[in-house]
């Protein structure tokens, strides 16, 4: 086999400048809307020059570059491929390395001449439209075309998904072609920053993801009585915010129990009247679980739940949860993932195995293929943020980490070829 | 002495009767403003044509009937007097009774003949100025011209208080007659709902006030760190939320222990950004702690405050207390609280004693001359809301127990005079 790891060669620095200076160009008018950080929505003026852009230049690399019928770029070297990607739209008043970071190590990828495509999935954000991973979940068949036509609307206008899709050259009508995609995959990896601080706190440059966590969204609701903070004694009150109090540790205290990376946040909450001399009659608050082992989601809901039941019946309230979203924890590909802790070693770095808390796209195609996600680090774990930031070197570092993988997987570069 | 309990005959059923249709009459207009429930802002149409109304049946019963340099309502029978009275105006879309019932026990009293004055103060509830109690805290000297004209503002339209004042007839540059009033009681006594449960809980149709409770008004801001809720693990965090759960128990824990009727409440909270996948950067969140006995109010402050920063330590992240207001507890008068018991019982009615936990401007009089506060419960202790009701009955109740306690004090009817 030639092209193996001990023969590459591989000139970290350029890329790194280059992923640089891409990055920045991509962080300004006209490809990102005027204003702090990044705002970049599906069809927009400044997403569709973006994908101009790197399309472009996917192109001048020899790639065949088409839009799926949804607007996810794709850039082919053959019916069949091995595909690197991630996604080009970003949150309003976001980073710019949020996404950009994978596509663009898809570029790179090409550049140094492996047999490789890309793929820069439409609105992974859920920004623009409110659905999050749109256009992976089209292509793994997860919506159709009523859903892109009657259910999902723009959050700045009101119109459909599908409406700006065709406005915007797309045929969301007929989605045959964006679900062929999945099958025509090889392989998937996606380079993405880490949107947290686990890999800087161990300090590590390098992580390669061995799931994606599952998760579990709900809102409660908790009922009691709204009474005159200084007229009601302790004894006579049905105070639905400290049933809220109660329920918010009990999901921190489960979260730590269950451990295996276990995760419960409660990020927002309501008290009604929400007055300083009324005590709450109502409160809700919403709940998000997350874990890459089904089993311990569903233990910490359980706990909550069994906390929001005690604490309202203590108090004289009663309370209903409201599950909103629940879907099940996504296991990487193995034997992709260890060519990629291979990979990194290879390269001179101590990759950490880590599981995923956030959603990315390659939850909707590792069904389909084998899949692997690889993090870097982003300073401070902040995410979706205007200072998000993350070291170029870094993403040079995961670009080679990548490349060794493929060549270990057998995967020639051109130039080898 | 003439007119003893004994020798004292009084048809509650026609109190009862006339104060049940005045009641109804000033909650419509053009005595409240359009809408639900009652909206009676100081100086509105509303207000004026309601005192001009309680004021003319005031005249008709003998009083010499003026305005305070700032509105408030004064039915003199001379120039020291005994005074019984409330407040006439009312919260956005509250209810019929809040105010209006202790000014009709006024009419009713001077209506049986007794000797005595009523007072209507203005801007009881600070619906429309944000200020509490003005009336008669301008009367007890606390606030003086410069805060009418350059500090307090109709929360309507911006214009000072003492401009609408003026427009109402009023002289808020010239405060002195406002302040000789509190001078001019000889004693005091306001009858209202109580505005909470502890009545109705106990079965009983009359309470008597030993105590105003005082209070400790504060905002509590914690910042922690805004992270990905997927992302970041549980030992990572900086959850500001979960700090205000631990001090929302902590007030709670404290108040139960201080007894004596102290009570804590966190009406009102935010999570920032507020958002279900990102663990709370800041929060912040109202306390409002009250209770007979100061040295109460202070420990569970001290037991707020210690949590706060416990909790806040543990988890990484800063908070700090500000203090919006603090207040002393206001003790009523013993003797006449004694002789408004006594009258109760001389009713057949079993009083029970108990503390405000609601400001009332009883607490501005009773620096100034004997004062006490009655109460009746208004159904499920419901207050500020288009649904208070209370019955007809415990208000003719109230008036002969007030009626008894005067003529126990030596006041007597005129017909027996």
């Amino acid at each position: 086999m030639k092209g193996g790891p001990a023969a590459m060669v591989i000139d970290q620095d350029a890329i790194a400048r280059r992923i640089d200076a891409e990055v920045a160009a991509l962080a300004r008018p006209p490809y990102s809307e005027p204003g702090d950080g990044v705002t970049r929505y599906a069809f927009t003026e400044s997403y569709e020059r973006t994908l101009g852009r790197v399309g472009g230049e996917l192109e001048r690399l020899g790639l065949e570059v088409e839009r799926d019928p949804v607007g996810t770029l794709v850039a082919r070297p053959g019916r069949r491929f091995f595909a690197v990607g991630s996604h080009l739209d970003s949150v309003r008043s976001g980073g710019p390395w949020d996404g950009v970071l994978g596509t663009l190590v898809g570029v790179e990828l090409r550049r140094l001449g492996f047999d490789v495509g890309a793929v820069a999935w439409v609105e992974e954000e859920g920004a623009g439209f409110g659905e999050m991973l749109l256009g992976s979940r089209v292509a793994a068949g997860e919506l159709d075309t009523a859903d892109l036509e009657e259910r999902i609307f723009a959050l700045d206008d009101g119109r459909s998904f599908a409406d700006h899709c065709r406005a915007a050259g797309g045929s969301p009508e007929r989605l045959e072609p964006s679900r062929d995609l999945m099958a025509s995959f090889e392989g998937w990896i996606e380079v993405h920053t880490e949107q947290g601080r686990v890999l800087e706190d161990a300090g590590r440059r390098i992580g390669v993801v061995t799931a994606i966590a599952g998760y579990l969204h709900a809102e409660v609701e908790v009922r009691g009585a709204a009474d005159h903070a200084g007229a009601t004694p302790m004894g006579l009150r049905h105070d639905a915010g400290l049933v809220a109090a109660e329920a918010m540790l009990a999901a921190e205290q489960a979260a730590g129990r269950a451990g295996r990376g276990t995760v419960a946040t409660v990020g927002w909450i309501a008290l009604e009247p929400g007055a300083i001399n009324v005590v709450p009659g109502r409160a809700r608050f919403t709940l998000d679980i997350r874990s890459p082992d089904d089993a311990a989601v569903a233990e910490v809901e359980r706990a909550v739940r069994a906390a929001v039941r005690r604490s309202a019946g203590e108090r004289g309230a009663e309370a209903s949860v409201q599950v909103r979203g629940r879907r099940s924890a996504t296991p990487l590909d193995r034997d992709l993932s260890s060519l990629l802790l291979e990979g990194a070693r290879a390269c001179g770095a101590e990759p950490l195995e880590l599981v995923s808390g956030a959603a990315h796209d390659t939850m909707n195609v590792a069904p389909f293929a084998p899949s692997a996600l690889v993090f870097v680090p982003c300073a401070d774990g902040v995410s979706h943020a205007p200072h998000e930031s993350a070291d170029p070197a870094d993403a040079a570092l995961a670009t080679e980490v990548v490349a060794r993988a493929l060549a270990i997987l057998g995967r020639p570069r051109r130039e080898e070829a």
